[in-house]
């Protein structure tokens, strides 16, 4: 049998991104180490997979054949400076971070970076992009074998690319995520129950699956019906935040639509 | 046999609304008559459903039971004043207009409006919810039936709550939509498939109809991560709209997390 790649990994990171990833690696790779900075999320992790586990980064065992850094992307550079890993492949799995933050760690590294929503889902869903970026392409080979085991789609990109897909995802993600927060808030105040929407958020989804969104827009904003416009920021006088918001989606919607109409 | 309510319709409106409505309904009423202030839009619509069509509110079909005004919000008052329908049931279907500007019409009026993003679609999804709201209680029952035909989901709220209804409407579908609009651009930009972002945007989604969509925030706002907040501005620098409406979504889920931790 051929000896498979990378067979030894560690996980320095006990998140979501960890926590999903291994899920998907356990049963093909042999996961021996779990590095988080809070012993109690390192010991969650390593329990759950059978391994060792620590929060001491000058602990974080040399012989594995790959290692994962999944912090937050704002405690990558931290741990960058306390690992040396000579001659292993040493990836992160960050959108938005360059891949030379890990070029003084060893001579193989990577990035592997999945487009995926982690918040409280311990399973990765099959067909997830992963955007691969390496030193080399041997390692980019490596990284893609990954990514198939792990039932999701490989990109190349590299790292100016991905931080632009990064902030296009957070308009498809995290910020209509935020306006459901919103709209919930609202429903709560005004005692309608917030499932009732369901049913018209899973078609704001669909209609993208089937036409450019720009088809897809409709509402008091792309009509510039002022009377309702005026009427639901009148509703929104309790929450200025909120009503700030409504005024710039308003007009942004209403300058695409006029540019449309003028085409 | 037992004579329907409601045999004959007349449509007011020959747009989406009118146009997915009267496709519910065609097999199980008559619809006798299509309006539309514009007579191509009155006869595309009147051919499809072989009835009668006219652009003058003058020539209105009288002998109807069931008239239904599915024009644009900002045009309903003026259609309102050329009608008079005394005692037939006389209905409008929008989100943001009162129950009573159909008053001076007829004695029998009500408000059918389906939640529902009609762009582009022929088709109302089954399970659509319809708010109801009804100037007695046997028209309302008559509604009722009407959607329980177009196998909707009936429900009974007055005007001041669907106003609020549809305010949190457009923070689900037409804000988001609007975002995607951006994401879409962005990605136009930089070269990148939009597509990929499909199963990004079907997580979105579902992640609300699992959990609150509080539990489902995440990326770089809802961290506080300044470092990418910073490099997502300055890929924006050429777009000061999108900019300013990063900024502010920013600041809003910023607010929203930290009032979460405080808790």
């Amino acid at each position: 049998m051929m000896k498979k790649n990378l067979q030894k990994i560690v996980f320095i990171g006990a998140g979501n991104v960890a926590t999903s990833l291994s899920d998907s690696l356990k049963d093909k790779r042999e996961i021996i180490q779990v590095y988080s900075k809070t012993l109690a999320h390192a010991k969650t992790l390593g329990q759950k997979l059978k391994c060792t586990y620590t929060n001491d980064l000058k602990k974080i065992a040399l012989h594995a054949d790959l290692y994962i850094i999944a912090v937050k992307d704002d405690a990558i550079e931290k741990v960058c400076k306390s690992l040396k890993l000579n001659g292993k492949l040493v990836i992160h799995t960050s959108g938005s971070t360059n891949l030379d933050i890990l070029k003084n760690i060893s001579k193989k590294y990577g990035v592997l970076w999945p487009m995926y929503s982690f918040a409280g889902k311990a399973k990765l869903a099959s067909g997830t992009p992963f955007f691969i970026e390496a030193s080399n392409k041997k390692d980019e080979k490596v990284l893609t074998d990954l990514v198939n085991e792990m039932k999701g789609k490989p990109y190349y990109i590299n790292s100016e690319e991905r931080a632009k897909v990064h902030l296009a995802a957070v308009f498809i993600n995290n910020f209509p995520n935020h306006l459901f927060v919103i709209a919930e808030a609202l429903c709560k105040e005004a005692g309608i129950p917030f499932k009732l929407f369901l049913p018209l958020a899973k078609e704001t989804f669909e209609n993208i699956t089937k036409q450019s969104p720009v088809l897809s827009q409709t509402g008091p904003a792309s009509r510039n019906d002022k009377q309702i416009l005026n009427k639901h920021l009148a509703l929104l006088k309790l929450h200025p935040l909120y009503m700030d918001i409504y005024k710039i989606l308003t007009k942004s919607i209403i300058q695409t639509s006029s540019g449309r109409k003028k085409l």
